[in-house]
C-alpha cells in the first residue's frame, strides 16, 4: 500500500495551467512588463532584476489574486515548499502517526509540513486554512474534516491542491484517504460474535465525524447481520466535542451505560481511549477484564499493547493513512494524473487479552449483576 | 506555576524600537516616500494606498532586509498572527503536552502555532528557521536544541523573539524553559536508595540534548552522594539519534546492560520508553518487574500509569513547561520586561508499582543470577 516516492527529491510545480482566471501575462500586462519578466520577478535572486519590477509585479498579482507557489518563492530566501496540515489534537495519540507518515511521504520531495491543531473549533480551522494559504503553502492537507464541514468552500475556492485524512466530509469531490470504519467494526462485532457474546454494548464517537458516525452504523448493521440485532440502549454515544475527550470521555459513556443497567458481555468502543476509559470505570465496580466483561478498541495507538490487560483492538492503519495521503498530495501539487476521490485501507483485527468467551452469567458477583447482567 | 494571560485577546507589537539596524525613516527614504506612508502601507488593506506604493514600500523594506511584524500583515489577507514551533519528532509522546501547553498560553493571545518535526536533522531544523522566518511568523519556539546548536548563530540573528522549551544550548542568551532534569533524577535515586536498592543501573538519553546529559551527570553524583557510587559498567548510553529511538532503543540498551554482566537491582531510564523497552527485555528474561528488578522512568507520558506493572516515574511538567514558554514568548512579542534567561519547573516523583525493596538475589532463578546478579 506504502510506496516511497521513486528518487524524486524537489517538486517543480508547473501553474501555468493552473490559475485558469488569471495569467502571467495578465500579471504581466497589468504591471506594465514583458511576461518574461514576471517569471524572472517571481525567481528574483538569481536573476537581475530590480527590487522595483519585482515590486511592481508583486503588487500587480496582488490586485489580481494571482498566487503561484513561484510568488511564494520570490517572497522567500530560500526555495523551501511546504505542506499545511490540520489536526483536531494535539494530545489525540491517532493523529502522531498520521502525521509522521505524510512527514515521510513529503520530505524526500522537498516538502515540509507544517502542522496546526484546531481543537475541533471550525473558527479555527478557517482562520488556519487561511493563514496557511496566505503564508503560500503548496497544499493541504486536512485530518480535521467533518461530516457537514463549514470551511469546505473555501477549500474548493484554494488554488492548491487539498487531501483529506482519516476523517471525511459528506458529499464533496475532495480526495479522501481513510481507514475502512466499516470494516474495522465488523472485525470487532464478529470477533465478538465468534466467541460468544449475544449482547454487546458501543460505546460511540461523535457522529459529526464521518469515522463516529460510519463506525456506529456498521455496529448496528453487523449485530443485526450476526442474528443479535442491538438494543439502542446498548449505544451510548458522545454527542459532541464540548465535553470531556479521550480517556474520561470513556469513563462518562461507560457510566452512563451502566445507569441504563442493560445487558451486555463485551463492549466495542469506537477508539482506544474510550476502551480504556471503560476499562477504569469497569474495574472501579470490581469487574474483571475479560472474564466478567470484554472489551475491543479501534485504531491501535502506541501502549496500548502493554496495558492491563492488553487491549484487543482494530489495527487502523494510521501511518499509511497519512503516508498515502501525503502521496497523493504530492502528486497534485506535481500534476501527476487525476487523484482517485477516495482510497480506503483495510484495518486488521488484533486479538490480545481483553477479550474472552463470556462466562455464565450466575458467576457474576451479585452486586454487579443488575449493572452487567450477561443476558 | 501556570497563569492564563489576563484577558488580552490580541497582540499588539510595537516595533519601533525593534530594528536597530533599519528603522522605518530609511525604509521610507528608501521607497521615496513619507514615513507615515510606510506605516500606511504596511497595514494595506484597511487605508487608502496604492498598490503601487505598497509594492514600492515593500521592495524597499526587502532591500532592507526589513522585517517587522506589519510587513507580514501587509502581505497578509487576515490578521492572523502565528508563532512557529519545531519540536524533535512527532511520534515522541513527550512533546504532544508541552505543544498543547504552548497553544493554550498563546491562542487566547490571537496567536497560532505552526509545529513542525525536525528528526534532530540539523539540516531540517535550519530550512525550518528560514522557512518560518521567510513566512514572518511573530516568534520561534524550540524544543529541538542540542547543546552544541548548529543554527544558534541564525536564531540570535532573528528579528523575532526566541524561546526555548525542555532542552537549552550550552551558553547562550536564549530564555530557556525546562524541567529541572537534575532534581528529578535525585528524586528517582533517592526513592530507590531508600527501598534499599545498592546496585541502581542507567539507561541514559544521548549526551547531545541536556536532558540526556544533566540526568545522567546527576545520575552519577547522586548515585555518589548517596554512598553508593555507579559503575561505569552500569551505565548504558544513546550515543546517537542515528539508531532506534523510543521503545526500541530502550530495549537495545537493557541488552546492552544485560551483555556487561554488572550487577544491578534496580534501574533508572533516562524516559519512560526506554523504560517500557527495558520491561520487554527483562520480562523476556523472565524476571519479574519490580520483584526482581525495580524500574523507574521519567517524564510521566500518557498511559505509563496503566502499563504492567504500571510505571513509577518522575513527572515531569511537560505542560506547564509549554504553557510557560509561551507565556514568555507572549511577553517577548509584546515586550512586556526582559524575559528572566532560565525557568526550571519542579519534577515530582510519581511512585507506581514498578519499584519495590531489592528482594535476596539467592531468591534468583538459577539461569539469570550470571546476567542480573543482585550483588
Amino acid at each position: 500500500m506504502v510506496r516511497r516516492v521513486n528518487g524524486e527529491r524537489s517538486v517543480k510545480p508547473d501553474n501555468d495551467d493552473r490559475s485558469p482566471r488569471v495569467t502571467v501575462k495578465e500579471v504581466a500586462e497589468r504591471a506594465g512588463v514583458h511576461p518574461s519578466t514576471v517569471s524572472r520577478a517571481l525567481s528574483a535572486g538569481t536573476n537581475r532584476v530590480t527590487a522595483d519590477l519585482v515590486a511592481r509585479v508583486l503588487a500587480a498579482a496582488e490586485e489580481l489574486s494571482y498566487r503561484p507557489n513561484r510568488l511564494a518563492r520570490a517572497l522567500r530566501v530560500s526555495q523551501s515548499s511546504s505542506v499545511g496540515m490540520l489536526i483536531p489534537d494535539i494530545l489525540n495519540p491517532a493523529y502522531p502517526p498520521i502525521v509522521r507518515g505524510a512527514e515521510d511521504a513529503l520530505r524526500p520531495a522537498g516538502l515540509s509540513v507544517l502542522l496546526a491543531s484546531t481543537d475541533n473549533d471550525v473558527r479555527r480551522e478557517r482562520e488556519f486554512i487561511t493563514l496557511m494559504l496566505d503564508q503560500r503553502v503548496d497544499g493541504l492537507l486536512l485530518a480535521t474534516a467533518t461530516r457537514k464541514f463549514g470551511p469546505l468552500e473555501d477549500l474548493l475556492r484554494a488554488r492548491v491542491p487539498v487531501v483529506l485524512a482519516n476523517r471525511g466530509i459528506g458529499n464533496n469531490p475532495l480526495p479522501l484517504v481513510t481507514g475502512d470504519d466499516i470494516l474495522g467494526i465488523e472485525l470487532a462485532v464478529r470477533h465478538l460474535r465468534s466467541l460468544g457474546h449475544q449482547h454487546i454494548a458501543h460505546l460511540a464517537g461523535t457522529e459529526k465525524v464521518s469515522s463516529g458516525y460510519d463506525r456506529k452504523r456498521a455496529f448496528i448493521r453487523t449485530m443485526k447481520a450476526t442474528g443479535a440485532p442491538a438494543k439502542p440502549e446498548a449505544i451510548v454515544s458522545a454527542d459532541d466535542f464540548t465535553g470531556p475527550v479521550g480517556i474520561t470521555l470513556g469513563e462518562s459513556l461507560a457510566q452512563e451505560l451502566l445507569r441504563r443497567r442493560v445487558s451486555f458481555t463485551a463492549v466495542v468502543a469506537a477508539n482506544d481511549l474510550l476502551a480504556i476509559g471503560c476499562y477504569d470505570v469497569l474495574k472501579r465496580r470490581g469487574l474483571t477484564i475479560p472474564r466478567d466483561v470484554s472489551i475491543i478498541g479501534y485504531n491501535d495507538i502506541a501502549l496500548v499493547d502493554r496495558v492491563s490487560p492488553p487491549l484487543t483492538t482494530i489495527h487502523n492503519p494510521l501511518y499509511e493513512i497519512g503516508f498515502t495521503a501525503g502521496e497523493i498530495l504530492l502528486n497534485a501539487i506535481k500534476r501527476n494524473g487525476n487523484p482517485s476521490p477516495k482510497q480506503v485501507l483495510a484495518p486488521t483485527l488484533v486479538v490480545r487479552q481483553s477479550t474472552a468467551p463470556p462466562k455464565n452469567p450466575a458467576a457474576f458477583p451479585r452486586s454487579h449483576r443488575n449493572a452487567v447482567p450477561a443476558s
